[in-house]
């Protein structure tokens, strides 16, 4: 049995209204379970504002670094939209109006209604390739390894099922979920790392969460081999009785 | 007039969990929206995963940057909980069992319940302050310019409202939000652009939301001298209320 291959990805989520809080983010939530699924491990994830040289900087740290990057927001028509220029600029490429969007706008829009500001969600780095918008038409795009998609959630979503069609996917991540409830992570926790450095082929861990005044714990194994992730969670199962029949 | 300070902070959320989809972050919006209102510009956050060199370097790279960080995540009893060591390591202090942790467990705890799992939460940077955790009682800490909070956000909530009174804070964020509702960005994206040109010493930006199958849109002024945001606000309104008159 070999490990298998290992695809990762960041998500760069663009704009000023997730750093002053007026937007709370669900772009980063919902792209690392979706890529996780299908075997794309999100290593990291950064938040930028709508500045061009911040862009840029996160752009060519991440896209250097994973297979893949995932950008969310800026790509609509107002003046704060800089993402296209932005990724044009980290690739060092030329950014023009892009024939085909003009032509799905026209779809959309009489030639009078393309107004300035909706012509610039024409503008594609050159090289890149348009990724579809089932929603409101206008595409993202895609070039290299870096994937641009809409701000908006529902919007981003759709284009991220046209986007995930073009990446190479791993080996699923496998997830199991131990349920420990009310036993306290302090009484287990010691056991649990005994565990954990006898099953180094997966990764365990344990998270509380808090909801009417008390803790609930959940302990995840997780792995991409079914035989190892079966073994430590029947650990952690057995562990867990263990420590229950003592109390 | 001359414009305020500014105080700058990066969040910096530390998780498999997140980065794998299964908790979605709720602490970089909560932060967000707290440190904004108090005159602490947010200006870039970022989830890295429980590796302790990628915590590291995340650190070193914010804290050289910005007036603060502010982390969640990684300060609970068990082995995947590697935050304060990450944090000393990035410092370059030593850590060991902090008395003043012991001393506050020991009101929580009899002796014999002080298990190995728990006396990892008393694992302190040399030279760290400790921040209150009047939910579940054991610390974050505080060292430089960086807060160490939890990543439950019940528990990170309260220990915000600690951490921010040792923070200076600058002049705050005053924030305008005008609806433009079913008023297409490509309609007025033009008009604003030229608005946003003419009022410098503001941010503005436009959101779409898409809700039931239609877009609406909020247009949002951002700055910290009152006279420009409510100026630039009053060219808002007035472009879209010409906009609407043609219509």
């Amino acid at each position: 049995m070999t490990a298998a291959a290992t695809v990762t990805a960041a998500v760069l989520v663009i704009g000023d209204e997730i750093l002053s809080g007026r937007t709370k983010d669900r772009n980063i939530g919902y792209i690392a379970d979706y890529l996780t699924r299908v075997g794309v491990d999100v290593c990291e994830a950064r938040v930028v504002p709508d500045v061009e040289d911040e862009i840029v900087a996160a752009l060519n740290a991440l896209r250097a670094r994973y297979d893949y990057v995932v950008t969310t927001g800026g790509i609509g028509p107002t003046h704060d939209d800089i993402t296209a220029d932005a990724v044009a600029k980290a690739f060092g490429v030329p950014i023009g109006e892009d024939p085909r969007v003009i032509a799905i706008m026209l779809e959309r829009y009489r030639p009078d209604e393309l107004t300035l500001a909706r012509r610039r969600m024409a503008r594609i780095p050159a090289g890149a390739e348009l990724i579809e918008n089932p929603i409101s038409r206008v595409p993202g795009f895609h070039i290299g390894n870096v994937f641009v998609l809409a701000g908006v959630p529902a919007v981003m979503q759709a284009m991220l099922d046209f986007a995930v069609k073009r990446m190479k996917t791993g080996a699923p991540m496998l997830v199991e979920t131990v349920e420990a409830g009310a036993v306290p992570e302090g009484l287990y926790g010691d056991a649990l790392a005994a565990i954990a450095a006898a099953h180094s082929e997966v990764s365990i861990g344990s998270y509380p969460s808090f909801k009417d005044g008390r803790f609930a714990n959940q302990i995840v194994v997780r792995g991409k081999m079914e035989a190892a992730v079966v073994a430590a969670k029947s650990a952690v199962v057995a562990m867990l009785a263990d420590l229950r029949s003592k109390v």
